[in-house]
């Protein structure tokens, strides 16, 4: 998609290098960064230099073959895929890439490795891309129904960042709303801030400035009084990790405007691609709930009246404060689940109907 | 109550002056401020150097005291009533304590008026502590029959502030914490930071901090996720206007508090003294629901590395935003109002057992 009318990918390989876009600097600097080894992949993915669990998958991917272009050796691979699993918990998409990866790279013999390895990283991403593409162009069916019946513009919130940000292309939640568009469906998203990070407010909100996308910013607390007065037609999020009973793990928050959808009968979709199913954890309580830095919450940065990058602490000093990264929408919330593969209710009957 | 170990109010009279504590300027810097006249005083409200429903409203009958200080004329002193009364839209003690001054004022002799209304306003002020304090001795035993049973530490999750800096003394929300503290019942409080102004992490906290009762801050969209995990035994809000019917007008985002507190089988419990109730509107669509400058969403101050009050902004250049000030929660989400007369049902029924 587009950054200041040119287009990009969020991560790409060129001479024996990753490169990314550096999101922590977001939106106030844009920048590229080189990932020269496994250890500054994992950094990228710790520091959420990279985020958002398709993202994360490929940054992964890459990594392993980083990690072979420093040492084909096949105890140091092993040990950069623990690694590279270890270093944020609750995407699914992380494993899911790495133990692609290594089963396509065990066994194999040291001169092609690197070569098979680049091959099943680009693969990874490739698909990354066209399962978001089918994710928007399934998701568009559902906007152009709201849209056909309202004969006005259709108010969208989402949650966070599922945007093209958060894979490669085209985002999972966004996708809908970036075909729509494409498509001359007039949209408006109500993007909530999302904090402690706000990556909805400098993500979704900036990518979606730059795709030219009508938005406004509200605060995590607003969707309530906005579904109460009608102002929202649809909500869409994405996900880090989709039980198979359809019970959503998503950034903290998802689940308080699930609920308050549910509430004002605002249909609540959440859209996926299949990597980021879990077949194994069959309890939502199972699922292992990043918890991050408090100062993530303490301090904040941003630009002072010169445009010069600022970190403020916004807290009383004496203050301590709980950085729970993820929350767990119940399926029941949830209005049906948008897939590369078609849309389905949230349940082991819908997910298994199109996966198994 | 306490502010580095000395005793304060928030709003007293001294030599022809209202002395205010800045809440703007809190927690970063502790000042009082002098309000020399009406407009002082409106333009007090209206930056909310004084906020919070029942500090709204002494803050207005003091004002009317400073408005007869400035000049004894009773077309001034209507003005100014009605500038007080447009100052702020939703809480409705602001309306209750200027019609309750202008009522006694209207007929005195000119000889008399400045007294009769410094005796009223005092009044008012001396009625809202003691309302604050019977709401906490009212709450006290919801806390304790909590900590009798699950002979534990007792959590409590409020949002925004309901504190003794939103009134008088005491507050309404945390004055049974602070009963409970006083009483020796163990009592850890989750501080909702409540964007965009941050009253949670800015002023509960620090009241709390100051009080030396144990609290830690979490983002607006946290609380769902500590409920689902069995954290949070009971919430307690304060409120802006009820109605009748038992809705209840809070801070935005209260709503999805109370939704998740349903969903998870915790007590949603609203504070308020019988000031904030609205007996005239039936409908809560016709609240007028407040919106304040976008920039209170974009900008945000705090202190920098050598504790310098800094200002900077945190979205996108491009990016717009809306802020929406209150939301409803529905008296079916309550669990029991807690007043000076009593705990009740959120409803008529209830509310007019106590009070008519």
């Amino acid at each position: 998609m587009k950054i200041e009318g040119k287009t990009y990918r969020t991560i790409w390989f060129e001479n024996n290098t990753v490169k990314i876009i550096d999101q922590t600097k977001l939106p106030h600097q844009f920048l590229i960064k080189d990932l020269k080894n496994v250890k500054d992949a994992i950094n990228a993915i710790k520091t959420m230099e990279v985020r958002g669990a398709p993202l994360i998958g490929a940054t992964a991917a890459y990594g392993l073959v980083l990690s072979l272009i420093e040492k084909n050796d096949l105890s140091f691979l092993k040990k950069s895929s623990e690694d590279l699993i270890s270093s944020r918990p609750t995407a699914i998409n992380l494993k899911w890439a790495v133990d692609r990866m290594m089963k396509k790279l065990l066994g194999v013999n040291d001169k092609d490795i690197l070569k098979i390895a680049l091959d099943e990283a680009k693969s990874i991403v490739e698909e990354d891309i066209n399962y978001c593409k089918s994710i928007g162009l399934n998701g568009l069916k559902i906007i152009k129904d709201i849209a056909d019946k309202k004969k006005d513009t259709v108010n969208i919130l989402t949650h966070c960042n599922a945007g093209w940000l958060a894979t490669i292309d085209w985002g999972t939640a966004t996708s809908p709303i970036y075909h729509a568009h494409q498509n001359g469906i007039k949209v408006h998203v109500w993007v909530d801030e999302t904090r402690p990070r706000n990556q909805g407010a400098n993500l979704t909100s900036y990518e979606l400035n730059e795709e030219k996308i009508s938005n406004t910013v509200i605060t995590d607390n607003a969707g309530g009084i906005l579904m109460q007065r009608g102002q929202v037609d649809m909500c869409i999020v994405g996900t880090d990790r989709t039980l198979s009973n359809g019970d959503v793990c998503n950034k903290v928050g998802t689940y308080l405007k699930a609920l308050a959808a549910k509430d004002n009968n605002v249909p609540f979709y959440v859209a996926l691609p299949s990597s980021t199913i879990d077949w194994e954890i069959k309890n939502h309580k199972k699922i292992p709930i990043e918890e991050r830095n408090p100062e993530e919450l303490s301090h904040i940065e941003g630009v002072d009246e010169n445009n010069n990058i600022k970190k403020i602490r916004i807290y009383p000093q004496k203050s301590r404060s709980l950085n729970l990264a993820f929350d767990v929408t119940p399926a029941k919330l949830v209005t049906g689940l948008i897939t590369e593969k078609g849309i389905c209710e949230a349940s082991e009957k819908g997910l298994k109907g199109l996966f198994k």
